[in-house]
């Protein structure tokens, strides 16, 4: 890992700790703990592997810094005053994830007891808002470092992403109920779950790093796409990756029914796979099989067809926006490694 | 009701429903309904009994308009433009209102089935976090009629108010757990769960009317104090209201189990009155007997004090503040009218 890359995350936890502790009051210390706890920094497995890889963040003061076109080594980006838009969409995300396992009864996050397990699920509620707050608070202290005018957008970006999260939100549950559903119903899902907050984060380094608006939109348009090529690989892996196949890990997608682009293209074609996911929750016994039948009613072909192009209109778009010096290289990087290319 | 009090409310519906008509999209029809429906606008029951009475965002623009020291007949204070805050502290109470009726599993809010019930509890948390976000945007409307540097400004008022909501919710969650609770537990749950909001209101009103420092932060004052007073009051009339003594109606907080004020102090006490109270929950039948010894024991009297010296200070302050015109007037009406003094 870089020295950049190093100074971004410590900033980045550091700035998240700060926005967090202003619960640190001798009333609310356990409201706190909450906090830090599903942030990954206190508790039972506590530690790097709990506080997850902070990618939205990373992708902020990448971009603002690679908008600015001011290298590091040679000049004075000031990289700081973007890190209070870093936390803010990490803690967005956090938020999201705190509410979507109350919603799906998800009883583990990162391989720990989510909020809702330890807590109940009225105070993990309760702890979600508080992070969508404390969000909101932190993107407001840009204001100690840019004018008013720019924290106003940048407030406008994050509640747009925030408002398209609760729209996919809510196909996301409302699909549970649905009889029939297509690929067709996937992409506004995912647009809003995964890609809108991404290309948020684009959008937000690209604005704080002083682009044109034809930049900023290039870079809004790399995040969206990188958002979309991402849940597409993700969803490739969690039916075809090898630990799934193999069944060293439980988490096959289909064992959770997830609706993912490749359950989705199998529905639509009312074949086999549609049949029997159709006849109830799936067994990690038939996984295997399960996943073979799929991929020759061309659920894999097809994600990885989609998947491809996504990549592609991402890197177009990076391309437009011109990235400039190490910071526009390790973007580029990141964008690969999300998108699990060769570089 | 004034002319000036009806085309108010008429402009708060209206912006209220503009602002929530972001969902208004083909695929998010039931997510606008679901918000539609918890607003009072749609659905079983629709009509003025359940949108309640907009006393928040009523107190922004009486405010605002007391501040600014023009009166509507004489002047040209522009009130539409502050609407989108007016908009936004009530959206921003009916967000903690959906979360509220989840975590206490209250099955009626406004005599109709709150939207947990209607829609299940995963719906009911996305639609209040779909709230909180337009509440957001809503105040960043504001933009269009205010300089930048005063939408920051309100911005930071709204989600400090809103921090300290979770802060006061956090505490009521808890209290549900504590052994021994007294009524030094009281004032910071109900700053934070009543008077933080009615606070921020008075204060934005102040902010957006154009007040000084010093005038901004009596009628800051003047919410805070109106918000304790309001909820003491409430606390009486939730257990001596004639009609919960006369049994007339179910809604006793002694029935309900609601840690009010009265009830912290007879359980300070630690008498009969505590050692009932300990030994489950209270029957509809014993509801006369139980405030009769709560009154006994204090309860009454001590509350009683309380809401007298909280409305001298909100009274007070709002004399400091010295609102203007036939607003001011409304305005000390209002105040008057909520915590049922005679005028």
């Amino acid at each position: 890992m870089t020295d950049l890359m190093k100074s971004f995350l410590t900033g980045i936890e550091s700035e998240l700790q700060k926005q967090v502790s202003r619960l640190d009051a001798p009333r609310t210390k356990e409201y706190l703990e909450m906090l830090t706890y599903h942030m990954g920094w206190t508790g039972e497995g506590a530690g790097p592997e709990a506080t997850g890889k902070r990618v939205r963040p990373l992708l902020v003061l990448l971009t603002a810094m690679a908008a600015s076109g001011e290298d590091q080594q040679t000049s004075q980006f000031n990289w700081q005053a973007v890190l209070p838009a870093a936390a803010a969409v990490e803690l967005l995300h956090n938020f999201s994830l705190v509410h979507d396992d109350i919603q799906d009864h998800s009883d583990k996050r990162r391989g720990r007891p989510t909020l809702w397990v330890k807590w109940g699920m009225p105070q993990a509620i309760n702890a979600g808002d508080g992070l969508f707050v404390i969000s909101n608070l932190s993107l407001l202290d840009l204001a100690e470092n840019y004018p008013a005018e720019t924290v106003v957008k940048a407030a406008t970006i994050l509640q747009n992403a925030a408002l398209e999260l609760t729209r996919g939100q809510y196909l996301d549950i409302s699909y549970e109920k649905r009889a029939s559903l297509g690929a067709e119903d996937y992409w506004p899902m995912i647009s809003g779950k995964t890609a809108a907050l991404l290309s948020a984060c684009c959008d937000l380094g690209a604005l704080l790093g002083g682009a044109d608006e034809a930049t900023q939109e290039a870079y809004r348009s790399f995040g969206h796409f990188l958002g979309l090529a991402f849940q597409l690989q993700d969803d490739i892996l969690g039916i075809w990756g090898n630990e799934v196949v193999t069944g060293k890990s439980t988490a096959s997608d289909l064992v959770e029914g997830k609706k993912s682009l490749p359950v989705l293209i199998g529905l639509e074609k009312k074949g086999r796979f549609a049949a029997r996911w159709a006849g109830g929750p799936i067994q990690l016994s038939e996984v295997e099989e399960l996943a073979k039948l799929l991929a020759s009613e061309g659920g894999y072909a097809q994600t990885q067809e989609m998947a491809k192009q996504m990549t592609d209109m991402a890197i177009n778009n990076l391309r437009t926006a011109s990235p400039q010096g190490q910071a526009g290289e390790l973007l580029l990087n990141l964008a690969n490694k999300l998108l699990r290319r060769e570089a």
